[in-house]
């Protein structure tokens, strides 16, 4: 049901979320924006315990508050972190380009344990060279892979919100997901994906691959 | 500031609004959806007492809930004459052509003392019918406007979210707010204007003109 | 399924409409190009009789030929009227106004029995003007309805395939159907609309009210 | 040639039409903005003498100068007018709603010798409203149809540089030139449409259809 | 002249194929859906002999029917296989990435004779990498480019009708076919392009540096 | 004050440019068409004495005239050499691939003592292939860069004039701006944005972080 509320929203989901995966099952949220990240983190790890992130994103979501609100789309992953949800050294930004509002936003972040690979980095290692410091840093811990459409390039992902230049082409982060075949993925978001912003379907259908993706790393696992 | 809550939302808007309505003055609400009309509402009759309304929508908005919360865009006329913020005898719809949850969406309304003009009768009476219609039921009365830019036809404003055929043209509802020169507005809103809908700016330039009659009929009377 | 032949496309629509019609019951064809209406005509006449025709088009669609095919979606009046699908005066255009290969295109529409309701009259009868002339047309005869949705002006149609100035508003449109209120509806369809062309779901939204009217006016009669 | 200058592109406008013209011919332009109107209006003159002037525009274009220019796609006009190339008491502007920098715009307007049919007359004498007094004012006088394409709604003619709500449908448009036939028609342009703000070719299509309007006037006559 | 039937169609653009090409010259089959292959294959074979194939393409299109119809455009390469146009080892396709319905799709192409550059190939070999490949397998037999737009990722080619995420960049095709200098092309078509879903003319522009990029790979030839 | 003419246009350019340089400033011109580059190299090497050109572009702009005329958008650069407002062997263009009216289009450019850096080699050397030569070609030299948005690829700016496939990825061009810190920047232009055919303002989000990368140059050297 339509939620006006994130409280009851993110409630909502959590307790969703959490009847799909009763007895070890995998879960694909798809849809909405960043907030989801969080009931789904919850109820994942109620399930599986602490979790290894793979975060793909132009931004790095760990702000303390926005526009004075701790629940929001630019705040997920610092709630988690405080929460416990992650397993040390195991959490990670892929793509990250964004504004900052200053230093502290990287300080802070790598404080709470967050590794960071920015989006300019695919131009030196490219896909190979990113799917390798995932796989030094996950290993083969319980993985959750949250991707927000715009780490993809407005190129190809004008359907967002906040789109940010520089970004990753659709085949750098389809390789890069391909290149994690064998992790032990339990969770995953694909979220942002805003259709009024977007031409002939291109974000969609850049969506729609990647949950293709982490499908496959899910199947093959299992 | 940006709220992530209605409620907090609703707050500020009536506290900015009674700010600026200070002493009798008048003010426009400009963006927003249709739940801005209900803060608004409440700060004009606070400084000029109990109005009488001329609603322009596609849909009616007096419906007791929508997904179950009181206070939303489908709902803020309902709250309003449960407050007793209109004159009796005094409120109105114009341009109605939305669909219907069932018959009590119309009869309701009518309990709650409002008329509907639907849009299809501007095939008959035209602009100079509706404005006749208006100045029967609202006479000199303190005025409220309040428009959803919904009412016009999608082909002249494609720009919102809930669009409906049928609707005014443009010169239409130019047309009718001209007409209403010498009544005694006293607030207004114009709303739903959902730029990532648009095209070549059309709706924002009607929108935008609406505001200009609606400040022209405020100078007009003072 | 899918076909890649005319010749197969209007046997599979005409045995599926027949299907849906027997024991006679009425029937709404949405989408696909104006060939639609020669297999739905078929159908129709073999359930209810001969009928009376209305059809809403910016173009005649009686052509003898077109690019030197006989069964196209700008032939399918010529078809059905030589194979005697039409009642004796009793069909129709509504909303002509596209461009002519020559004057035979008039002459020839005239003597296979059609009349024209040019678009440009809606300028001086309006809505009432023309509901009155199809009523003294049809009557009470059995009536197939079919719109292409280029009749509609491209301002409220972009999406289609042929678009011409100076057609419909939907208001119009709607407003003509509901006009109808009692005929014999027994069979109809809305074609022509082309999603890719189309801005804002707008034309789709046209033609989903049209739909809606189109219902309602089978269900007052039944 | 393409002119990156006024000065040089009006003068290759008129030489041109100058040419087309000798021996009494007439001649539509099509594109470019208002600035054509003038060395048109010129050759127009030279071949025919002083002309009647029904100019169709969302704005009066009689500025004495635009950004400090006095040759410009907001002065065609008024240099026209004072260069005598306009009949007395036969230039007319039918359509204008646009916004005014002062009163001063409508009264040097009126004493250069223009009359006004703003855009809103549409709603109540409709097209033979206007038609009517086309004809009391121009009468037999040798015709100049200037149009601005954002005469109409930017719902029909989105494709223009400076759209205005409360237009004209392009029914009305094509609608008063046939109204026109048997008038003694000599020269015309078509202006102000550009593409790359338009949807679905909708302006162009309606630009296209007035220019075929323009050119049965013209044969008529002829 | 167009056709409504796709064996009038494929019968009409061999034979007219075959005017141009007589005496041994070469031709570049512009627009159309992938069908159009078909026809060009058999008319070159018939001038210049069994070719080698080089096909650029999301998809492999070699199905044996689709929708159960054996000529259309996800068959054109089956269809040309079994009909003997191809060298042995000699054809491959590039930038697959499209969806499978089953393994069956990717044994029997090879079975065909085809092999496979899958676009995620770029990613490791980049350009160079496909010019080798190409270059081993072709050599410098007689030589047919084929190329659906759709093997350009949606971000360079939305204006297509089954666009796939991942593709190449427009640089990366039109760099590979600079790679081929020297080679013994004897016919080419560039197809699939679909103006109604582009933007901004982008894919436009890419087709015609595509062709303009194949016509220099003739003229350096001849 | 906009200006109709393209003479007072760089006249006015220079003034204001001189102006905000005074005592040794730099400054970034942002918008307008290329024609911009002239005006603000007279003003920046007013100032700073002759510089080093960084030119981003898909064309090489140094044609004599462009339809006759001296002084546009398709000749800044020639102007300028010819004014002799490079230093020797110091100026250079990034990302040429655009159509050639003849073989002395390359030559008379590189006599003027510009060399190229062609889109393609991207493919090869990557961003810091780019960055290399571009240190190797301009030193420590006081450095102008002048930044034509058709530089990226039609699929991350189709928001411009005369866009041409093959281009750039937004992540290369802010890769080398980049790559360029420490340069002693002295001047910057970014122009030939045109909002009318940009997409979910990818465009003008490109040029964005293009001038915020500037700025950052222009900090990180004072």
């Amino acid at each position: 049901m339509i939620s006006f509320s994130i409280d009851s929203a993110i409630t909502q989901i959590a307790a969703h979320a959490g009847e799909v995966m009763a007895g070890g099952r995998t879960v694909i949220a798809i849809g909405g924006d960043h907030t989801v990240a969080l009931p789904m983190l919850r109820s994942v790890v109620r399930e599986h315990g602490p979790v290894a992130l793979v975060h793909f994103d132009a931004h790095l979501d760990t702000w303390d508050t926005y526009f004075g609100a701790p629940v929001t789309h630019g705040t997920p992953f610092r709630r988690a972190a405080e929460e416990g949800l992650f397993l040390d050294d195991a959490s990670m930004h892929i793509g990250i380009r964004g504004p900052l509002y200053g230093a502290s936003d990287l300080t802070q972040d790598a404080e709470l344990g967050f590794r960071i690979v920015p989006a300019m980095d695919l131009e030196r290692g490219g896909v190979d060279g990113v799917v390798e410091r995932i796989s030094e840093r996950v290993g083969d811990a319980p993985l959750y892979i949250s991707i927000d459409i715009d780490v993809l390039d407005p190129a190809h992902a004008p359907g967002t919100g906040t789109p940010e230049a520089g970004g990753l082409t659709s085949r750098e982060l389809l390789g890069i997901l391909r290149g994690l075949a064998g992790k032990h993925l339990v969770g995953a978001d694909v979220v942002e994906v805003s259709p009024a912003y977007d031409h002939a379907e291109m974000t969609t259908i850049a969506a729609a691959h990647t949950c293709y993706e982490l499908l496959a790393l899910m199947a093959l696992r299992s």
